[in-house]
């Protein structure tokens, strides 16, 4: 049996896991990540956790998963909300040098479209795309089990596509940009907006559009309308098999889903219809991806 | 040296070409492609001019560079509108049995595509997207020097991503996709709306922006606002070093190049600033592509 490691590292909380080949999660640790103590405290913790892990030392690889971006040949995270002592630190080389394995770091929902990909709803598909909508909004193509990772490595950064740009500019995104739009934290805005500010979590707009009140209904609405237009542009640019969605949003998908699924077909040609809109399948799919990554840096 | 041939099927002419392993055109003959006489008499035609190349018999293989929808697999086209008699007919099969090579059925853009990321603007870049814009707007991804074609072969139909959806839908397209805004046939339609019936190409409405007319300059901002838009979705989704431009609107680009750069990279991630907005380089794409994918499918 093959196996690799993976490290689900967060801004409270960093769990390591065993994975197998076929992407079964044998045995997972999970420690607080304290992030204010620094990039040293950091590696001693995900190294003791690691250590944890019973035969870690016959895995092959480690995959390291962070909400943030990565510059993938430096081996450094260069931009974290939730870990600003470990920006352009060294992370790879230290744990290579400590622990004698290959690591990778990989950006989290790149992680998380890789396992669905390859172990989770795309595991019958050669070209799968998937698709976080939560906080943000963000995405990955995974083509014949390879991820598109892009020159920059921003390919997916599909939150920032323009689907309807009579809108205004929001942060630094784009004028009508998806996740301005569509993503949840678009969906509390809109809602404090036009329902009071007792709006809190997308799920309360959910709840109410459940119960047949009209402005929350509208949210929705308007919702699928841009996340559908986001869906059809990827489809038409990849040409996918499936589009998997994952996410905290995908909550409410029995309010959305079936909407946003219609009007995507209506978006793009006819011969694409049997392109499939899914929900993401894996409870861990950054921790699964994480490892597969691990592995097949190592098997290339 | 290593050759491949080459053949530009079209509704008038049908060009057969001998090409070298980096691209280079030796030899090319031309005559009528008379479609109207049906597919045997085109592959007899093509046949014979192939056979006029000096040298032939030592080439690898064939590619077929065809105005339409291919069906890869079955080796058929399955749509072009100047070709009604070859839809569904078995050419790459009867090619094969004729001249004893492996043949392949191209799109044009997929072909053009692939001959700019190989051997023309595109050559020095791992991450290549071009398109053409002309009658139609459709482009492709060269990675890793692999054409994506995608689960249907629809891969880079980006005609049809929707850049702004308040507009009308015009015939099959998507309201306010991006061929209906900024293709050269949307330039000619929009320049007869609002400048008169005497305009015929694009180039009518490119001049008179030139000679500083207030309607055609208006129409120029809006083509570029809209194909600016379609550029930074297919960056924000492959994340490209490159975006090559082809097709013959691009007779215009001293009118709308500029514009066009400079608003793409308002649209995208300061981190992705390097992307390049080129145009393409080569005088054959299409039949230098053909050649390279017919080189590709028989070295894999």
């Amino acid at each position: 049996m093959q196996t690799n490691i993976s490290v689900d590292l967060g801004g409270t909380n960093v769990r390591c896991a065993l994975v197998d080949e076929n992407g079964t999660i044998l045995s997972i640790v999970k420690g607080s990540s304290n992030p204010e103590k620094g990039a040293q405290a950091i590696v001693d913790k995900i190294e003791s956790l690691i250590k944890q892990l019973d035969n870690y030392e016959q895995a092959n690889a480690i995959g390291i998963v962070v909400p943030g971006l990565i510059d993938q040949e430096k081996g450094i995270i260069t931009a974290a909300n939730n870990l600003p002592k470990l920006i352009d630190y060294p992370l790879k080389k230290q744990l290579e040098q400590d622990l004698g394995k290959p690591v990778i770091l990989a950006n989290d929902v790149k992680a998380a479209a890789y396992g669905e990909a390859i172990s989770g709803a795309g595991k019958e598909h050669a070209i799968v795309y998937y698709i976080s909508i939560s906080t943000g909004i963000g995405g990955a193509a995974v083509i014949d089990q390879k991820l598109l990772s892009g020159f920059h490595g921003f390919a997916g950064e599909v939150g920032n596509v323009i689907v309807d740009p009579h809108y205004e500019a929001i942060g630094i995104m784009n004028a009508g940009a998806a996740e301005a739009l569509g993503s949840g934290t678009a969906i509390i805005r809109i809602g404090k907006e036009k329902l009071g500010q007792q709006i809190e979590h997308a799920g309360n707009v959910f709840d109410l559009a459940k119960q047949n009140q009209k402005e929350a209904q509208e949210i929705v609405e308007q919702m699928t309308d841009h996340l559908s237009t986001l869906l059809s542009t990827i489809a038409l640019v990849i040409d996918p098999s499936i589009i998997i969605l994952g996410g905290g949003v995908m909550k409410g998908k029995d309010v959305f889903l079936e909407a946003l699924d219609q009007k995507f077909h209506a978006k793009i040609f006819d011969a694409m219809r049997d392109i499939r809109i899914e929900e993401a399948q894996l409870e861990e799919p950054g921790i699964v991806g994480a490892a597969m990554l691990a592995q097949q840096s190592v098997s290339h």
